[in-house]
């Protein structure tokens, strides 16, 4: 590691971000979920919403304290600086999803590796679920918006990521468009990140074979140096009986 | 095997059960086809279905019961549980047709293995036809509905199973959506068995090219250590010249 | 080849068959895009194009009854009856097309075989274009269809391929549905074709490479064997050395 | 290089062609979403735009009197003589971007070699403006037009390069749809174009492999010939000692 201190941190702060990003998502579909519910329980979901908020904010900065190269940092970030920072104009509030699921992305990512599949199903359905509820958040300013219910934004969101797109329900809101934006992008992210690891899947299997390979090349030259050696012994052992021989030989001689 | 009883049952039990899933397949049809049906028909396709299904869900039962570790098979066959077990509410009958197909498709894996593209028609004809059969069965309780014909229905399902998704026709109950949801993720998922069909293909090439290469490298150094023996003969031989020599030149100056 | 008699004749016919479709197919453009031809007109281009279907027709025939294994030659051919059989259905006129495009293809996979990209667009140009003949000709019958004129048929073909469908067109007779359904369906299938390209491909140069390092290994093993000769004639002039030696000095014992 | 004169002219005039495509891309998008813009602010970016465009035709056809072979150069660059002369007909002016996209794609595909993901990122957001000022350009024609300001572009051209296609905004001018056509097949390129991306560098990943393999081989194979070699040397001294003992018991034998 480049970054001993950031990653000692991001270690740390693994499970309580993953929590906080739970429950952040638990409060936000209550708000959109629940219609009807009293005032001091839209406030409370709403001051929970913003704490949580903060400390993503708050964590992202001292990640940026943290790491001993700033703009590489930054740079590297970009996406959670974007994550974090978007979401604060009123207009893209439903952006703050984008900041969940990157941290629990980051956890399922560790959590499945190698397990492409499941790891696609549960990214999937977490993507959707968070889809249909900012899309119904957004759309429920417009009263001739045809997404108007979750099981609707639930089947828009499908129609959406399978790219069907039958039309019968689409959003009309610009802050609906913009979660259908995030949606579409994220799908096509998605498959590329699948195909990356299907393509170094597939690769790290060569290079073990390869690495197999190498340890057989390598086995039977050992192998044949073994023999050699012994021919080698056989050789001196032979040159052992000759210089033996040879100074009575001579002696004869003379 | 790990589960040597239940693979024992579930080998036995192949074909019986593929045969009911047909039967199941075929009376379901007829009930959705055939509209202007007598009652006594409709009563006793009805029944027919009933209890096939109830068959299904014994032999799932039958199953839990064979298994050793019955947490693990419950986990690992969860989806087969969700087949069985969701049907019975009523908005979700049907999914019956989810049950059938996966019958048939242990069946149809087994028999086209290798094959990629036949396994491949055959599984897309057959879930296409049941879409079209579940599709048009939902929808018919909508007046309004635009799928309203057997024809109307398999158009639908094509334009769905493309993901062109005209939106000339699409289905607007929740029992209708809920087959257009299945379809969907089906194919999504049939999509990636597919690709990992074609992965682990290719691997099993590479692993087969890998092998041959180790043959090669074993041949050749076992030709190599062959000729090294026959070198390692050869200086014995010389040896044992030597020694037969050696005696006698001392001899001498003894 | 196991079929001598059957493959000298489809190399034969190979070109004369080309010509024909490309001839089919123009007389078929002419009668879809020249609305207010005069009657002696469309009388002559029926005509060209109920002669060169008879041909293909007569051209099946041939290679069944040249055919060795006749079952297994309908089996392996089936698609190619159903491209001569089924149009003769009135409804099923727009198929003749398809029997148009699979010989062309013959001809294009055998000209372009390895230049995959160019193999493609050569294909998707083609199959667009016929495509957007046929569900011209198809929706010409219905007064309200979407689909009006060839530039319109374009279109839709593009969003068809494309997999976008917009829906502010699409085919409304089941004729059109089935040049739909076709092009749909063709679509896919080429898509698999792409893919099972490409993996053939990089087999090959996953195999090239592999009979590379067999040659390598042949080539370092060949050499130490040639070594080992070397090392081997010098034992054996050594233990000519001492046999020469051995005669005598045992003999002065004696 | 076989054509030294034409990639010494191609490589000095890379960044002075591609300053000029963001000048152009810069008139181009002032001149669409400046609606309210004076009367001589119009026709200094129309003059701009055809000045660029002159330059460009000129660079084509001064690249064209440096290649050796003529014809050649005609047939491989066939798509930027196109790019050229196309938009000189009035109807389809919206193709002069296709021009400035081959001119920024040459540059990005050098810069971002290797970097697959930020290529794709950067030539998709380059096309999708693109694609959103030329449709937008086009449909303003048409008062009932369904795209009427640059956000519902935006939103178009991201329905359509994810396949979504809900229908609920597109083209209905002939200019419009070829600005979709050219997205669509632009898109299907670049995908075609990533597939090749990827497999090239999987294959060079399995070359790598394979050298380290034959290096392997090779480092083997020389310390086992050092190996014999120091036998040889040993058999050698053994023969020289012998040769040395020889002369003198003969000698006595004498």
């Amino acid at each position: 590691m480049e970054e001993p201190r950031l990653s000692t941190w991001e270690r740390r702060t693994e499970w309580p971000m993953a929590a906080l990003a739970v429950a952040f998502l638990i409060a936000y579909a209550w708000q959109v979920l629940h219609v009807s519910r009293p005032q001091w329980l839209h406030l409370g979901l709403e001051i929970v919403l913003w704490v949580i908020w903060v400390v993503f904010a708050g964590e992202y900065l001292i990640r940026l304290a943290l790491a001993e190269r700033k703009i590489r940092f930054i740079w590297r970030h970009l996406f959670d600086l974007l994550a974090v920072a978007l979401p604060m104009v009123r207009q893209l509030r439903v952006l703050r999803l984008v900041t969940v699921l990157r941290v629990l992305n980051r956890q399922a990512s560790a959590a499945f590796r190698g397990r492409v599949a499941i790891y696609v199903a549960i990214v999937t359905v977490l993507v959707s679920f968070c889809a249909a509820l900012a899309v119904l958040d957004a759309e429920r300013s417009n009263p001739d918006a045809g997404i108007d219910s979750f099981p609707k934004a639930l089947w828009w969101t499908l129609t959406t990521i399978s790219t069907v797109g039958y039309g019968d329900v689409y959003p009309t809101t610009w802050e609906g468009r913009l979660v259908a934006a995030s949606l579409m992008i994220g799908g096509i992210a998605l498959l590329g990140v699948i195909t990356g690891m299907i393509a170094s899947w597939l690769l790290e299997r060569i290079r073990a074979a390869d690495e197999n390979l190498e340890g057989a090349i390598q086995q039977e030259s050992d192998d044949l140096r073994a023999e050699l050696r012994t021919l080698q012994a056989e050789i001196r052992e032979l040159r052992r009986q000759l210089s033996d021989q040879e100074p009575s030989p001579p002696r004869p001689v003379s």
